[in-house]
């Protein structure tokens, strides 16, 4: 056996013993580890004291080193990560990204790679034809490095369908483009329009409801407001789970809108997307079919490895209008074989990961009823912990339903509690919100000490909210509602020790 | 054992066993099985029959469904794999690409990514200090989703610069933009100003010599008639590498251009970058220190697993002010932590791929003298097979010698080739470019069916040259003298049996 293939077997103990990946029962292996070992960053690079300069490392010194990594990496597959919007990673789908390293391609042409130029095919049209709605002939997409990119190319195409011409000479001539997305909605937008030379202000925030989903008149309004001020609207991007409160906004409505005043619409379904595998909660998106744009995080609560972002469009023809420039060393026109069938033009790319195996085998492995079942389940989950949530002294819920798995609360310490009125309830509003606000950093400060436990804080300074936790359910690890009772537990323990 | 650990353990051995992945002599593991089976798509879309509506698939048909993708795909590790501008994997590279992936998170913030942050910072210092030579203290950076994308960072940081107000208002009142690339220099710099608004006119074509290299003299000329047409020059986009011929641009004499006219001066290194860990070799960008930013795929002659791109800058601070917008929910000012140990912000994406562990992992397994021999060695090979082609009968160097390894040329059969004069010799000049077009894909459909051997070809029209074969060397597999000789052989044999 070469030493090398000593190292990489070596590694791959030790990557199925400590990374906790997760099982085919969906149990994580190894789930008695801690979650994360977390050292301060000068301490963790003396910890690590890499020299690239250096040395050439023995296969011990290199597995010595993948040891420090695991231990001092958070381990997303952790029952108790709960601190983004993704999470772990099953032995499925790790295996098709294994593979995919192993093969070593671009996704840029069929000829380097036949197989995923044909399951990116499979991917799109199960995701764009059978998901979200729309006719099989008019659906093309591509897998983008990233939700933030997916949406970029929303509003590239948008662009593109609006004002052609700006491809070859820009769009200084065109007046002031502007597009609408929730106070709420997702900043890759704004970060489009700033690389797209439209800037920070050409993106218009509307109001949302109190439960974090945009107005459908604010955005009637603000359409208005912007054509009479000589602003030149062509996108609204509406947001199918919003990144703090999961809130989903009225796509129906809101169609009826761009219907109205011909406006491109783009959903963000980056991270609530997956409520279209679900029967029982694809609802929630009713009137996705009627969007022109799609994006779709795969690796959210598709439970696949990150990156797995999928943007889809019903306008057959434009991604390759818009994108494509046809250089002649990649694209040639005497190809022996159906050209187009390569990619690489319709994306802003040129060499592309290739994301499409592991979502492929994540879906053979389990089955389009379990997708829908996982979906379920998971938000079987969200609703457990919102009741525990709510019926635990000491934690008060930001909203008092979830339509995603973002359970946003804030835990106040036994001392800052207002006294109860006549009922023996306590009003959060009573509370000072710059004292309330330092509560989450500090407890996930004493929480990162002990390495057990990850969830994430923010403001939300839209609504005038001081700092509050954000859970976050995926799909794989599943967690269980036993998981979830210690999770509150945790969380009031380290709440009641923190020093303010 | 779980199922799904069964799955995977059989996966290992299928992709040790099958892939071709390079082990530690860098011999090629099982190297006589065939490079790629390949079908035309509607073939292979059979073969494959993935049916993602259906059923659940078994561990034996995912195996199966495996076996299948690697034996339909290019190997691109195998030894005669010679036609993108990366080629393989070795063990090494590769566990570090699958440790990434078992750990599955994003490099985004500190917290849930710190070994990944630590070590991008390390790898940011080596390749921007070590190698393109900037002072420490200055290089800041980021991993990027492909070369292009580190162009168009490029791009956006140069715009930046000069017009920082464009972040918020957008670019319509800043009149005609102009930036500039040699004729040869790669085709993101036109898709990064089409997304950015100043569409595909904004950028200028600077003329080549006939080796390929930018003219210091005609981007000088370009520079002036730009300005007396009343456009903004901001960018020059040098290329060190091109994508057809290996060319290196002259970097001093258009870096006193950028200097005397206040130009932002990127390199494009995507390709070439790697001479700068030779001593022998790294002459070919003398005053890359000078430059304001450079682009370097470490996938390509680095020997990294697809995607390794590294955007630079020795603009410290100017990455976070062109794209920083400090959403609360990822960035808040009360962390735990020092917080400008986090990335996220400075990036276009939100989630980000982690590319550094795989990169570490290989310069720490080769160590940095193996990288300098594995760059000079890689050179030699190209040295010889230029040679070769120019010795054997029926084949024509595009360019006599070449600067780096990619290797491009016609092969005539002997059908086609002229009379020779008094010396022995035929030229090129003599056949008909309408024909001698037609050579290259004729070989290249043949070579196809046999899969033994992939190699590229294109046109080059900015030279009016017809079709014309492109070898490209890599550094994971090294090529020997005797794969090359078969090279030449397996050209020369295949080209005889054409018929056109």
């Amino acid at each position: 056996m070469a030493t090398s293939t000593d190292f990489i077997r070596r590694l791959v103990d030790l990557i199925l013993n400590e990374t906790q990946i997760v099982g085919e029962s969906g149990d994580v292996l190894a789930k008695n580890d801690a979650l994360i070992e977390f050292k301060q960053p000068a301490d963790l690079e003396k910890e690590l004291s890499v020299e690239i300069n250096g040395k050439t490392y023995s296969n011990d010194d290199l597995l010595e080193l993948c040891r420090k990594v695991i231990r001092f990496s958070a381990k997303t597959s952790h029952p108790y990560f709960y601190n983004q919007l993704y999470g772990g990673v099953d032995e499925y789908s790790l295996g098709g990204a294994w593979l995919t390293e192993a093969l070593n391609t671009s996704q840029a042409t069929y000829e380097i790679s036949p197989v995923f130029t044909i399951m990116e095919r499979e991917c799109i049209k199960f995701l764009g034809s059978k998901c979200v709605g729309w006719p099989l002939a008019s659906v093309v997409g591509i897998f983008a490095p990233g939700g933030s990119m997916s949406n970029i190319y929303g509003i590239v195409l948008a662009r593109h369908r609006a004002f052609p011409e700006a491809k070859r000479v820009g769009v200084a001539a065109l007046g002031r483009l502007v597009c609408f997305v929730s106070e709420q909605g997702h900043y890759s937008f704004v970060k489009g329009c700033v690389w797209m030379g439209h800037g920070s202000e050409a993106v218009i925030k509307v109001r949302c409801d109190d439960r974090g989903r945009m107005v459908p008149e604010a955005l009637r309004d603000a359409v208005e407001n912007a054509l009479k001020s000589g602003a030149k609207p062509f996108m609204v991007a509406c947001t199918a789970g919003t990144t703090v409160l999961g809130a989903f906004d009225p796509l129906e409505p809101i169609a009826d809108i761009c219907g109205k005043y011909g406006l491109w619409m783009h959903v963000d379904a980056c991270l609530g997307g997956g409520v279209l595998l679900s029967g029982r909660h694809r609802t929630l998106m009713a009137g996705a079919n009627r969007a022109d744009s799609v994006a779709w995080n795969l690796h959210k609560l598709g439970g696949v490895p990150l990156q797995c972002s999928m943007f889809l469009t019903r306008h057959a023809g434009l991604l390759a209008d818009a994108n494509a420039l046809k250089a002649e060393y990649l694209f040639q026109a005497d190809k022996y074989y159906d050209a187009s069938y390569d990619t690489g033009d319709k994306s802003i790319q040129c060499g592309r990961k290739v994301d499409s195996l592991k979502l492929t085998l994540a879906l053979l492995a389990r089955g389009q009823s379990g997708l829908e079942k996982q979906m379920d389940e998971v938000m079987d989950i969200a609703t457990y912990v919102t009741d525990k949530i709510r019926q635990t002294p000491g934690f008060k819920l930001v909203l008092d339903e979830y339509q995603l798995t973002n359970i946003c609360f804030w835990y106040v310490p036994s001392w800052m509690r207002p006294k109860a009125d006549s009922t023996g309830e306590w009003s959060i509003e009573k509370i000072d919100k710059a004292t309330l606000h330092k509560v989450a950093p500090a407890i996930k400060g004493l929480m990162m000490t002990h390495g057990r436990f990850m969830v994430n804080y923010q403001p939300l300074t839209s609504q005038k909210l001081p700092n509050f936790f954000r859970l976050v359910l995926t799909c794989v690890p599943m967690a269980s509602r036993q998981e979830m009772d210690n999770f509150v537990n945790e969380v009031a323990s380290l709440g009641e020790q923190i020093k303010i």
